[in-house]
């Protein structure tokens, strides 16, 4: 038996987390606790980046991007740019278990949702409308990038018989072009799995994470025999500054990272907030910050 | 100044990658080269598995994806899942110049070729049509799995100035579900290319390529100082064992590989066609055909 354990992104996966460590502590699969965790995030109002609340693209919808991962069987699901759909970590799993269509976009994936009988569900909360028109003004009067908040809440779990699961969900970069996809259900980018390893998720600027393939790339390393240690903030480092040298700047990244024990480890290039609960440890917020050239982690 | 060379999947590059070419060798750059290489391509209605006569989803439409990744900025465009549109190649490399929103599917893709000035085409052709009809009663009438056929054309090119480009294009899987992405819009799966290094580029069966962030891992391996010819068949192997231990089996993959230098492998589970030129030595197609848990390659 292993000693179960959990990692999300941000502290909005707290609640999440919380309630899934209880399915976790009697028994429970890393998949159910997974998906339960990532339900309460997206189907939380408050939270600005994930599910309902989440806010829209350019055009004023919301299109809400997930995937799901096994740890077993490498089985994927990911759904992008789906909109509608009250729980798109739901879709995900459910699409893991295919050998072909796997990830589906758009309207294929309203589509899917809908004949497989998945809730539908308006996901413009009233507070995300008003923050869209309030945005849509500035831009215009101030002249602004209209580019601002990307949270991926992404889900580590490990269970009790050893089984490990990745979950990611979200409502992607704030006024993004429609249909726009960022690497949060993107294998390899935004999570990767392997329970014979560990696995990996990301948060930050999609379109430059997945230019690193960084969440593979944790979890090879920690194939190597390195520890989540030796590998989240070294890898965070290394890849903003490679896309320094190639594109004069690297946008925000995060990674948080999980070893076949339980062990973790997160990097950052900016203040970030992540959740851990672990077997007898109970569950804890931290705070990272980046202070010069070293990030320091303290619980709040 | 370096040799040119280019190398891409399936016989069907064979004229695309004549005529770029002829680009590389006036001193003409790798993404001229490989945009013009892939549009020949997608031209053709002869290929059924790229652009116009592209086989259809399951509902009668021709879906794309299509991807191009600059091996100097590392920038990637992608589109997935679009209808309508001549050329998903070209829509790509234009995206890969955008910092934000540089991956677009379905609607929102079609919306920004639309507002770019992208030709619009009926990708379905009488051909084509006429797949799909028979299929369909086949499926209906003998019990078959639908799904078949999934040749992505890959090419990558590397001009006289050392740098280098890699591009996607495909119609996906035939009978596919609507809004399905396979491997080839994926970055780090169906394509992968810094020009430092090298780059590389997969086909076969999306799903699985995904679960090994192939074209990544291969580049990872040469910038360990792994020639392609170590990479490529070794690669294949390993992650086709790999796949049959976690899920009873592998689906086809192939995957062409080339160093900075021209230098070229590939790897491949099935029969494989393929298409390299260089300069000084011409252009040529090869089969590879495996043999027990041999590879024999050959000029055809």
């Amino acid at each position: 038996m292993k000693k179960w354990a959990m990692i999300g992104t941000w502290k909005m996966s707290y609640d999440g987390i919380d309630k899934a460590s209880a399915v976790l502590e009697e028994g429970g699969s890393a998949g159910d606790a997974v998906e339960l965790a990532i339900r309460q995030v997206e189907d939380c109002p408050d939270f600005t980046s994930v599910g309902f609340g989440g806010l829209p693209n350019e055009l004023g919808e919301v299109e809400l991007d997930a995937a799901y991962m096994n740890g077993k069987t490498l089985g994927i699901g990911a759904v992008a740019a789906v909109k509608d759909c009250k729980n798109p970590i739901s879709i995900a799993r459910d699409l893991s278990n295919e050998k072909f269509n796997c990830f589906l976009v758009g309207e294929g994936a309203e589509r899917f949702a809908s004949l497989k009988g998945f809730e539908k569900k308006n996901m413009l909360s009233p507070e995300a409308n008003d923050q869209y028109e309030k945005r849509k003004k500035e831009i215009i009067e101030e002249n602004l990038s209209p580019y601002d908040g990307h949270d991926t809440v992404g889900i580590i779990g490990l269970d009790k018989n050893g089984h490990m699961v990745v979950g990611t969900s979200t409502s992607g970069l704030f006024m993004k072009k429609p249909g726009r996809v960022g690497d949060s259900p993107i294998i390899g980018s935004g999570f990767y799995v392997d329970e014979k390893i560990g696995g990996a998720s990301c948060t930050g600027l999609g379109e430059d994470i997945m230019k690193g393939c960084l969440s593979y790339e944790a979890v090879r390393r920690m194939e190597e025999g390195l520890s989540p240690k030796e590998i989240a903030q070294p890898l965070v480092d290394e890849f903003s500054k490679k896309l320094e040298k190639r594109q004069g700047k690297a946008g925000a990244i995060s990674i948080i990272v999980m070893d076949k024990n339980g062990n973790w480890a997160i990097g950052t290039n900016v203040e970030f907030s992540f959740v851990v609960a672990r077997e007898l440890e109970g569950i804890g917020t931290y705070l990272a910050s980046v202070d010069g050239n070293r990030v320091k982690i303290h619980k709040i």
